[in-house]
């Protein structure tokens, strides 16, 4: 048998490729679905079948992509009615050569949620492995917080489908979850196989505790839910559009980017936070590569053409992917040699000074803002600063202070700078990216609601 | 400015990217066309025009494919009726930052052949290159038999359009061809470029002569007129299918691979010729991946599925493009490990021995076959080998001797494993390789005509 | 934390980068070791250590070039004496970034074998996996019959290795073996990882059974130890010659090849098996590129120069990598366009035939040799075949009878055209390879001693 | 025959593989010379011979190097007194397969210059191409400054070499020269072909002039003497040392980079100068990767160990070929994740801002510092700037006044992020990067001198 591990790491997503004797199984494909036919061919195996653990909803599934490129039939988990494939219901079973993925109903993450136990049966009918989706991460478990009022519910399911189902199989079983990066910021290890015995022992989400602690620990979990889930998931329940290949955007000289284009193109720049900062172009958004899936849902107009700002020509199709991966499929354009062309262009380009924050000794007429998530701000932050997260930046710019300087914070550039372009494309110029590391934090003071 | 020069060996067919100041034009593209895409981003230039010297015989235009994917303009000589696309006229004009390429008519080969004139105008509004599709090669010129009964005349315009159309332009100028190897087999260079000061001098086809002796001389060339070639001129004049995206054969074991496929799969086997001869699947024919574009329009129905024997799963896309170019889209399978799973599951194979022939001695009871075109086996053949060429065999197999062993020549293994694949297809089992070099060939006694 | 495993596959052999925090460990690294500086550069790690679990016998150890490279320091197992590194000692400790690798003395395959048990810090400081080397492999263990008379002695070491110092560590500790495809040929998993759990359960050779039951076990193990391991034990201990870079074979024409090239060149043929069978080169070696470093070190003199036939000039770097892994450097020159340019050059070529052999219908005057392993033949042979195993040929040439014709069977291709090869070397002209399935075969008659 | 065309982008340089028939001959390799082997090897050809066609000054030759891993015999102008290779002399003919490379003795640029002429003998004895080497450009000559005091000497010489030796051979021969982008940075072209022809009607150098004129030109022409050329030129009549495989820095995270290296650590940032001037690490000197080769000399000291700060771990080795190809072969490390890193960790880092300058609107208090050559100051310049070639800043420093801010301009981002960078290193805090086109330049006011 054969098991490949595709990570997407802007998603930080797992999705896996497994089979024997010339057939395969796609489980969870992302959108730019290449890469599987890729792996299968030097495997020497026809992707036959596409699985589904569950209705995602941070990205578009690639299954019914997949599914017109190779003639694989794709599945999904029975308790919820799709608009394409067919149900995958307790006990299923899918033959693929020597190996055989048994069904396990596993709701809780969404209520038709499944995991597949991977057999080899040469060697036993029972699992080595079970592929988790987001019932059960490495160190962590899945959020049950996507449907408002549902909360309780499916973290009771998803206590049964854990305890009664997953963990039953045996310490032995290896676990292949759909995400990598459970967990805080702080703890998360890129590590994306774990067993069943070890997060029993080690996984904190997992310590003993009754039915009714692990909901309560549940309803007590404070993430932000992008305004974007909703779409993911009604899209993700009728089948994303087709895409017939790759958006291919076109290089573009600085007078072609801004003017022969339409107006309206809203220009992402994927380049580094430090080249963001040396050379800001004005009215773009900031977008590192790695962080594209997980914020361009937050700023992007979903009905834009996009023209990207890029590293190296060679980088674009990395940003494409990203992009596409969460639905942005109107890449039409993007700037040759990038800010370098923009100002030998003579065009005007900002500076986003970065400065450093430390404990009480830093300017006094600024506001720090720290752009993390709550739940991150209250582990600790800097001195002084306040919390105002990323994705709600654009409809708290009336609240912004114009009379003071911004600093804002994340621990690293990727997401102050983002944070900096937002607020320069909203009118506020006066901002800085602070400097400083986790370790120099302190208790943190507020939120930005109460200044 | 720059100049990429895309070489596509199965048709011994050039195509060019070229450009300056971010835009480009490309040159007379073959069907897979991602390749301009790539080589256009990494020059940082934006495609807005594709530009076509003639209507090709021996290949689908990439014109129109290219032209969606980059909504570049495609333009032909004006004087053919194209379904597409704009014309080119006598004295137009494409400025590409600071190059341009200027339409001189050059008819002959097809009645709108064009050429394209290459000026770097910071240098000099004077050419420093052509473009001359097949009205002028390296070593050879373009044929004048596509369209029966106007030799002459095409003959006659061909003879103006190089003589005084291009030669005038000076003989510093460089020319770019979109054929390499022109000439007889024994003559090509592998070399794409060279001057008209160079041709003028020492191309054979234009030694001294007037318009009465060329056209005699172009009358007398005698290579054959491949079946597809009017299928290919009118497919071309309507703009060839769009693809979608390149067709993705999915790998099959050989149980699935001649089972789970509709009965009527057209097996091709791109194998090499020894792997071929060490492993005959029956009832395929043999193409070697670099005679594919060549030969497969001889042989293959336009209207089946194809499946493909493979030396390894990394040449499939290789075979894919070679089919797509001559327009066979449907290429839906290919076989896993190829003949040595096919061994391996226990069935039958062939085995397609090679004989050393030379003058005389060989052994008596056998007919060697010269399988290379008439014009080829008129400069020479082994001893007592009678002419057939490779691509009338299908409608001279009644006339194949029986009671003989026959033995296929064609100074290589390409064309003569082509050759006994094709034989073993129609039923002659007792067939094998002629090894002997071109060294060898003494004066032909006859074709197989005559036996 | 990261974990990449690197698979090489004409040795079945598994080497692992393991590390975090901008460092990393490689465990059992191979001889062309670029590999690892390429996959820690995309990790961001520096190599600070490479850890060996054993003493490897079947291929040279990579770890003294890598050390060159990386100026990371060397560890093997501190029970036997190495000329160069540092001895791991139980309980020894090394510390990457967030992850720690522990010593445990494993002895058993070999003395000094030790296991790295794997802890991810901030999950626990118990191990979430082990490499085990050659102790515990998926399906199977580690041989015990390298050093001959000590045989008993090392099997015992090794069951108390597994069940008192694996083991104990629990059922969910993933294991991370040196090999995969343990088990017989019928019984192997591509797999690469599995747990202590799944194998104490599944693994045949750890079927509930006492120390002596394992020992008598492992006792009737009958594998063939190749002439080369002692001088891989040897080369191991001392530190393999250092190469400065890969060997670099140049691309010569036939004339070139067998002329230019000093004359005790000793050619290897790295073609599919079909292709040698359509075009063997008299006097080569048959080595498929998937088989060269498990038979390269029983037929090649290990003080000749090494010409290569090859598939492609695309793979030549594949074969030489093969071949410096168990020690031949020399490799000096490669034939252009193979066995193509061989035949177009007039030179002679054989031919090896196929022919199916089926229960007793097929010719009579024919010799059928089962190539294989003694322990593959006891399981089942085409009836009326006698055993020779592959390796042994040379020295029992002269019992090869010479009135009747050979057909040499393997179940596939690969051995079957070694040993026909090397038959023909050996002036065995009448040599055919035998089709027919493993499932067609019955009890086996006799070994080739008993003819 | 083939021929392909090497361009070395960072240092403007070209150099070819050019053959036939299974062999093939190397000119004017560069010293990371694996390219050669790969282009040799997928053309099916062996390097039997290197030419050089003089001792170049601006970079380390590859011959050498190359030699030792093909065996083949590297050759030079007989005029100089080489330490290794062999001598080519006027007439000396090297035959590969069916071509003919022809010497001619075209001294000027150096004393033992010579041009290569290219004929395929099956067309015609007479040239195609002719490889000129630094004898004749693309729109421009070879410099004749190299050894002072010879400079009307050497104008003469190349004026006989030119007129007398190279268009002779006719308008209709191609011409490729050793370099591309000849004249004045506003004046370049990235064709890297021409023919004499056309050189000889629209090379400006070449204009219709007589000896005396043409020496009188060439003696005015001004631009700077490296002070690395002599140190080169030497190098190369020794031959350059070897390197047995390219050098390969570690990555290092930002403490180990900086601490645990050895102090004298030297530490090049060749991200883009928009990322620089976004995060300028104290203490580095910035060189974007294209222009590595063309300043590293200027800034470097030889013997220093070499530290890097690049975009990407995939750029690494980029940096590192156009280190060693002008003789930096001690880069030992990298920063991982660069500036990024760093400023997670805490480190301070700069920030180069940019200000547009325009016709006297700028602010008063600056000094704008035009870092291009005296030759390119000449033909025009932002009002109010002085000229300060890049190459001198590090001897004038204590000119440079620290009661005002230093504006650097250089008509892009490139050379004036690196004059940026070495007045931080030297001291001088208060610089931006003027921003501003070269349309927008006047008549130049005076150089620095005058200060």
């Amino acid at each position: 048998m054969f098991l490949e591990v595709v990570r997407s790491e802007s998603l930080s997503h797992l999705s896996f490729l497994v089979g024997d004797g010339g057939r395969a199984a796609v489980i969870d494909p992302r959108r730019d679905c290449g890469i599987y036919m890729d792996l299968a061919r030097r495997a020497g195996a026809r992707i036959t079948c596409i699985l589904e653990t569950h209705r995602h909803e941070d990205f578009l599934t690639g299954s019914k992509e997949l599914s017109l490129l190779t003639a694989a039939s794709v599945y999904h988990g029975g308790k919820s009615e799709f608009r394409f494939g067919n149900p995958a219901l307790e006990g299923d079973i899918f033959e693929l050569g020597g190996i055989r993925l048994t069904v396990i109903e596993t709701p809780g993450h969404t209520p038709e949620s499944v995991s597949y136990a991977l057999a080899e049966t040469r060697f036993s009918d029972s699992p080595i492995a079970v592929f988790t989706g987001d019932t059960l991460h490495v160190g962590g478990t899945g959020r049950t917080d996507l449907f408002p009022g549902r909360e309780h519910d499916a973290a009771g399911q998803l206590y049964d489908s854990i305890f009664n189902r997953l963990l039953p199989l045996g310490d032995h079983v290896v676990i292949y979850p759909a995400h990598y990066g459970a967990g805080s910021a702080d703890n998360t290890s890129g590590r994306c196989f774990s067993t069943l015995g070890f997060e029993r022992r080690y996984n904190n989400s997992l310590r003993p505790m009754n039915r009714d602690a692990f909901i309560a620990s549940k309803a007590g979990e404070r993430r932000p839910l992008p305004p974007f889930c909703s779409l993911m998931l009604r899209r993700n329940l009728e089948g994303p559009p087709i895409m017939n290949g790759m958006p291919q955007p076109q290089p573009y000289l600085p007078d072609d980017f801004t003017g022969a284009i339409s107006p309206g193109l809203f220009v992402v720049d994927t380049r580094s936070p430090e080249a963001v900062c040396g050379s800001y172009i004005p009215g773009s958004l900031a977008l590192p590569l790695d962080r594209i899936s997980e914020f361009a849902g937050w700023f992007i107009p979903y009905d834009s053409p996009i023209g990207l700002v890029v590293e190296s020509s060679s980088l674009v199709q990395s940003a494409v992917s990203r992009l596409v991966r969460v639905g942005f499929d109107a890449v039409q354009a993007y700037l040759v040699n990038s800010a370098y062309a923009w100002g030998v262009s003579g065009r005007s380009r900002g500076c986003i000074p970065a400065t450093r924050i430390s404990g009480g000794t830093h300017r006094r007429n600024v506001l720090i803002l720290d752009v993390r998530t709550p739940g991150e701000y209250a582990l600790g932050s800097p001195a002084g600063a306040v919390n105002l997260f990323l994705g709600d930046i654009p409809e708290r710019i009336p609240e912004i202070p114009r009379d003071r300087g911004i600093v804002v914070w994340s621990g690293n550039d990727d997401r102050a700078v983002i944070a900096a372009s937002v607020l320069r494309m909203n009118g506020v110029e006066s901002v800085e990216i602070g400097l400083g590391t986790r370790e120099s934090c302190v208790a943190p003071e507020c939120v930005m609601a109460t200044t």
